[in-house]
């Protein structure tokens, strides 16, 4: 495989470094609607494993010469638009997009992370580790929908509402900067490729809605 | 010097608990507020700090066989009414919130970690140490104050209603947990004993303010 262009792997750890600031901020923000303290600090935790995954990421960034900020800066415009149309109006709500669209965004990245070199391979797929939303989300969301049979409906809805905002914003982002697209057709190496990488997506998102008792 | 009652161990595990909880939650909506991507980042990483203090305090209250949601409760409202009424409206009056009121904070509880046996003693004291905050805060500050010599004066009486509130907020705290107020009592001797503990408090914090370049 070719080497991608380093501006590409800068692109990567750039917008994976925003997505994990954002992501910290949109469970801080969430923690607040918990109904339990317990609940509360459980998602305060998540929000500080995602700064410990931002902080890996941009020390990268340096050791790569390249400066924190302004590799993030051409993403914070995409990213905040998919976060401010998807703002959950509950604490169901966060948890869901927390694990179904967090969930989403990693496979896709863990996707991309495929085709880049070492260190920065295996430094992508550790910070997309699961920092425990999956476990708690899955528990929450599922026990309070056998306590009220409505709520499936309402979060299913929701659930397809947040892929297809973050399937559109994905397609601005990847439009609007042409190493990342140059590094997922040359890694997935045709048109078919990008097909199979697409149908991997679409398939692990299904199951997950199935984990949590949604309709996908 | 005599033991403390294990009630009181508790009840300051619990206030600290969700003093560093709640910190999480100012510093993570504080974060909004910054001018930069690096001083967004700078606060995020910051309010991380303080859940893992907040996850070490939960711990040891789980060892000493408390529920950490039942002794973070009892002093969920007066803190909250705390940072409700001392809400910071700019990026620096959040700075000097968090250097001037957490340090005052920090002060007061290492002097009653004082008084408890170890390992709590050594625990309390190991939480409150500066992550960071004190650094940022004081270039961030001075810097503004240079830039703008009218900031210095509005920002000094930020600081002081910042002392107010928090003293007011304390004294109903202390009033309210007899294990707090004996803890505190038989810690420092005497009524004078008292006395000497609020002098080193408060002349640490007139140094804090002096040190931002703000008059006490």
């Amino acid at each position: 495989m070719s080497q991608p262009e380093p501006g590409a792997v800068v692109d990567l750890l750039g917008v994976l470094a925003y997505a994990e600031l954002t992501a910290f901020d949109r469970l801080a923000e969430d923690a607040r609607l918990a109904p339990t303290l317990t609940g509360r600090a459980a998602l305060a935790r998540m929000a500080a494993a995602e700064i410990a995954h931002h902080v890996r990421l941009t020390d990268r960034l340096v050791e790569l010469g390249a400066d924190p900020a302004a590799a993030m800066a051409p993403f914070t415009s995409a990213l905040d638009t998919f976060h401010e149309s998807t703002r959950p109006s509950t604490w169901l709500e966060g948890l869901v997009k927390a694990y179904v669209g967090d969930g989403l965004a990693a496979d896709f990245y863990r996707e991309i992370a495929a085709f880049l070199p070492e260190p920065d391979r295996l430094l992508v797929l550790e910070v997309l580790d699961d920092t425990g939303h999956a476990d708690f989300a899955v528990r929450e969301v599922r026990a309070a929908i056998v306590a009220d049979r409505r709520l499936a409906g309402r979060l299913a809805l929701w659930g397809r509402r947040l892929v297809g905002e973050a399937i559109s914003r994905s397609q601005a982002v990847i439009a609007e900067h042409d190493g990342l697209a140059d590094l997922i057709i040359t890694g997935t190496g045709d048109l078919a490729g990008v097909g199979r990488l697409i149908e991997r997506i679409t398939s692990a998102h299904t199951e997950r809605m199935t984990t949590l008792g949604l309709n996908p």
